[in-house]
C-alpha cells in the first residue's frame, strides 16, 4: 500500500492540531523504538489526540481513505504490536494525552480512567481512595491502561485477582469507522447480549481503539506477608504451591518460581542485592499472602505453609520478610530477573503457559531440548508458577558470539514450543501475538478457530485499517 | 418460515436414531413448559443427540436446509431462551444425553465436562476430588453446565468467585455450520488472539451450541461461617457490606439482602421455617465467610464484622450459625424466596443490577414508582447485594385479581427499569434476554452496540439458524 499523500497527512494533522501532529523524524524516533529493539518500524506521522472525539475523527477519516492506523500506548509491548510496519504507510496514534482519571467510586469499588493513564498512576489513584488496583507489572511506570487492556496484561497478582480482562467491568472503544461505543458499565453482573468488551480486550488494537475503561478496585489488604523458600526441584515447588493454596485460599496473592542460576545472576550484577537464604538451593519460590485482617494473620498463614511444607519434606529452608524493606528486597530480586539477563549476553525468550500441574515437566523437558539446539545454553526460566506461566528464557552459552546465538532464535522457539504444545500449553501466555508470533499462530490454532477469528475481524474492521499485520 | 417437511424431519431423526428423536406430542410436552409458564412454544421434533459428532451433523444439516435450531439444557431458564417459537417451525436440540464428566485434574484445579452435566453433578464431582466448584443456584439439580454458560449464570457466590464466565477456562462449541471448535484450554493465561470463548458465553445459544467446557476448581474452604444480621435500612446494609469486605476481603463469599416482608412470608408459608432473629428488623443481611484455615477463623471474621458493625451503629442484632444445620437453615430462608412468593398471588419480576453503592437508592425509588403503577402492591426485593444485583419482584396487592395485576407487567417493568437505567443499571443482571426482554434491548442499548452485536451474529451465524428470535 502506498504511503499517505502529504495532503492526506495534513488532513489527519488538522484533526489534532499541528502541535500534536508529530512529523519531525527526530521527534518520531522514540515511537519507533521498542523495548527489545527487535521490530523496526517507519511512519511519517504520529498523532497525539487529546480527546475521544479526535480519535473518532481520525478513524472516520482513516476508514474513508483506507489509511492503516497503529494505536500505541506506553510502547512497552515486547511482541511488536505497537510498531508500525517498516513500509512507512501506517499512521501511529498515541494515546498518551488521554491521561485523565475520570471518576473514582470507592462505594462501588470502581474507577473510570482514560486509556492513556499509566498503570502506576492508576494504582496510585486507587491507593489514594484507600483501595487496591491489583495489576502489577515491571513496566508500570510507562505502560498504559489501554495497552494493558489490548494485551490482556497478566503480571504477578493474577493468582488472586486475574488478568486485566478480569479487572475491567466496561470499556469505551472507538470503532474502525469512527463510531464511539460507550460500554463504560460499572456493574458486576450484566447479561444483556454479547460480551463485546472481551472481544476488544486482548485484540491488540486490531478491532478498534480502546479510549476508556471501568476498572475494578479491591479493599487494600491490612497485611502482606512475603517469603522466600528454597526447594529441591519444581516438583517440590508444585507440592508447596498446593500446600500454600490449601492454607491461604484466595489470599495467596503470588507464587513465583526461579532457579538458583537466576539468584546468582542477580547477586552478581544488581548492586546491593543479597542472597535471600543462607545456603544455596536448586530452586526458589517467592510466596505472598495478603490478609484482610492484619500483618500478623498474613505472617501466620505463611508460617503454617512453612510448617506443613517442612513436615512434608518439600521446604528446604525459608525466610519470612520481617519488615516492609525486606519484603521489598525480596520482590526486587524477582522484578529484576528480566533486566539482569542482559549481562549474560543474548537471551532467547519464550512466554509460555501450561496446566499448572505440568510446570515441572515443562521445565525439565524444555531445558533438555534447548541443550540439543545450542549445547551449553543456560536456561533462565522463572515466573508465575501459580498460573502455569513461565518466562522460559534461555541465555547464550558463556563465550559464544551473541549474534550467532540469537540467529538460532527460531530453531530454539520451535523446539521449546513443541514441548509446550505437547503439554497442552500456549506459546503466548501474557505478551500477546503482535508481529513476533503472527506466523506461529497458524501452527497452534485450528483452521476452525482461525476462520472464526477472521470472521470477527472482517465483521468489525471490514476495511482492515486497524493495526494490520498484527495477530491475524 | 414453513415447518420442516416430514422428509427433512426424518433426516434429522436419522442422525440421532429413532429412539432419541422425540416426535410424540406427549413426550415433547415437557420440553415446551418452562418454569414461569410464560412462554408458549411448539415443535414437531426434539432431538436428543448422544455425541458432539451428532450435534455437528445436526447443525450441518440445519445450515444446508436453513432449519432453525433451539438448543435446550435443563429447561430452567426464566426468559424463554430455551423455548421454540409458537410457530412450530424450529427443532429443539436437547443436551441432556451429553452428561459425562470427561476429566478431573485436581493438580491443575480444572475439570472438563460435557454441556449436559447438571450443576449439582458438577459440584459433586468437584467435591469428590476435594475441590470446590463454586457456582450455586436454586435450580442446580436440573440446570446444566451448557445452559449455565449460555446464560452466564450468576447465583450466590459471585462476590468471591465471579459469574459463570469467570469459572470457565475453555469451551468446545459446535458452530452453526457444523464445524467443531475445540477451545478446551486448561490454562490460566493464554493471549493468542481473540477471546472467542466469551463470545459464546452469555450468547444464549444464538451463535452455536456449547458441547463441553473446562471449569475452574478451587480448594475447599476448611470453614464456612454464616450469619443473619438485622439492619434498619439498605443504607445501613451498604455500610455493613463495606465493613464486611474490609474485614474479610476475598473470603466474604456471600452478602445477600432481604426485607422483613420476605422473612414474614417464609415463616408463614414454609413448614418448619423460623424467624432467624428474636426481634423483627426492617431489613436483613445474610453474610457468609469462607476460610482456608478453619471454622474458627471464619467465625472470628464474622464476629469482627459484628463488632465493628455494632460499634458503628449499623448492626441492630445478629446471629452466627452455631452448627452446619443452623447454617443450612439460614440459607434455606434465602433460597426459598423465589418460590414462596407464589403464596402471595401474582408477582411482577425484575432481575436488575446497579452499581453497588446505589442499591439503597434503587430500593427506595423502585418501591415508590411501583406504588404509583399499582397502589398497594408489595415490593419483595431481595438478592445479591454484594454484586448490586436485586431480584426486584413486586407482589400484587392483597385481594386484587391476579390476572388484572399481571396485566400491568409491562407498565411496571417500564417504571422500574426507568429507575434502574437512571442509576446506571441493567435490566438483566443474570437471567439474560431470551424472548422476554428482546424488545427492551433496543431501548437500553445504543445503536452502535446493537449494530456491533448484529455484525457478530451475522459473521458467526450468517444463515440465522441458531435460536432465532432470542436476544437480537
Amino acid at each position: 500500500m502506498d504511503a499517505p499523500s502529504p495532503n492526506l497527512l495534513d488532513q489527519f494533522a488538522a484533526i489534532v492540531g499541528s502541535a500534536y501532529a508529530v512529523r519531525d523524524p527526530d521527534a518520531i524516533a522514540p515511537y519507533l523504538i521498542e523495548p527489545r529493539e527487535k521490530f523496526g518500524g517507519a511512519t511519517s506521522l504520529v498523532l497525539r489526540p487529546g480527546s475521544v472525539a479526535e480519535i473518532s475523527a481520525i478513524l472516520a477519516l482513516a476508514t474513508r481513505t483506507r489509511t492503516p492506523i497503529v494505536p500505541q500506548g506506553g510502547n512497552t509491548g515486547v511482541v511488536g504490536g505497537q510498531m508500525p510496519s517498516p513500509a512507512g504507510n501506517e499512521i501511529v496514534v498515541s494515546l498518551s494525552r488521554l491521561n485523565r482519571v475520570r471518576t473514582v467510586d470507592p462505594a462501588n469499588n470502581t474507577m473510570i480512567v482514560d486509556a492513556g493513564v499509566t498503570l502506576a498512576a492508576a494504582r496510585e489513584t486507587a491507593k489514594a481512595a484507600d483501595r487496591l488496583f491489583p495489576l502489577s507489572l515491571a513496566s508500570e511506570g510507562s505502560c498504559q491502561i489501554g495497552g494493558n487492556l489490548s494485551t490482556n496484561a497478566g503480571g504477578t497478582a493474577v493468582l488472586t485477582y486475574g488478568n486485566m480482562r478480569d479487572l475491567a467491568l466496561g470499556l469505551e472503544v472507538v470503532l474502525p469507522g469512527g463510531e464511539i461505543w460507550n460500554g463504560l458499565r460499572t456493574l458486576r453482573k450484566d447479561n444483556t447480549g454479547y460480551d463485546l468488551k472481551d472481544l476488544f480486550i486482548g485484540a491488540e488494537g486490531t478491532l478498534g481503539i480502546i479510549t476508556g475503561a471501568v476498572l475494578k478496585l479491591f479493599p487494600r489488604p491490612k497485611g502482606v506477608g512475603v517469603a522466600f523458600v528454597g526447594v529441591t526441584d519444581p516438583t517440590a515447588a508444585l507440592a508447596l504451591l498446593h500446600i500454600a493454596r490449601a492454607n491461604a485460599g484466595g489470599s495467596l496473592t503470588a507464587a513465583e518460581i526461579m532457579p538458583r542460576f537466576a539468584i546468582e545472576t542477580v547477586v552478581r550484577f544488581v548492586p546491593g542485592a543479597r542472597d535471600p537464604l543462607t545456603t544455596p538451593h536448586a530452586w526458589y519460590m517467592l510466596l505472598e499472602v495478603s490478609s484482610a485482617l492484619s500483618q500478623n494473620a498474613a505472617d501466620a498463614t505463611l508460617e503454617a505453609i512453612f510448617a506443613e511444607g517442612s513436615e512434608n519434606g518439600v521446604v528446604e529452608d525459608g525466610a519470612l520478610a520481617q519488615s516492609v524493606q525486606q519484603a521489598t528486597d525480596f520482590w526486587r530480586i524477582r522484578e529484576t530477573l528480566s533486566e539482569v539477563q542482559k549481562h549474560l549476553g543474548g537471551s532467547i525468550k519464550h512466554d509460555v503457559a501450561v496446566p499448572v500441574g505440568r510446570v515441572p515437566e515443562l521445565l525439565t523437558r524444555a531445558a533438555a531440548v534447548a541443550q540439543k539446539v545450542v549445547p551449553g545454553c543456560r536456561p533462565f526460566a522463572f515466573g508465575h508458577f501459580g498460573d502455569g506461566n513461565i518466562h522460559l528464557n534461555i541465555s547464550q552459552p558463556e563465550g559464544m558470539d551473541k549474534q550467532a546465538y540469537l540467529a538460532r532464535w527460531s530453531d530454539m522457539n520451535a523446539a521449546v514450543h513443541d514441548v509446550v504444545l505437547g503439554l497442552g500449553g500456549t506459546i503466548s501466555a501474557e505478551h500477546g501475538i503482535g508481529r513476533l508470533k503472527r506466523e506461529m499462530l497458524a501452527e497452534v490454532k485450528s483452521p476452525v478457530e482461525l476462520a472464526t477469528m477472521r470472521a470477527v475481524k472482517a465483521a468489525l474492521d471490514p476495511n482492515g485499517i486497524m493495526n494490520p499485520g498484527k495477530v491475524l
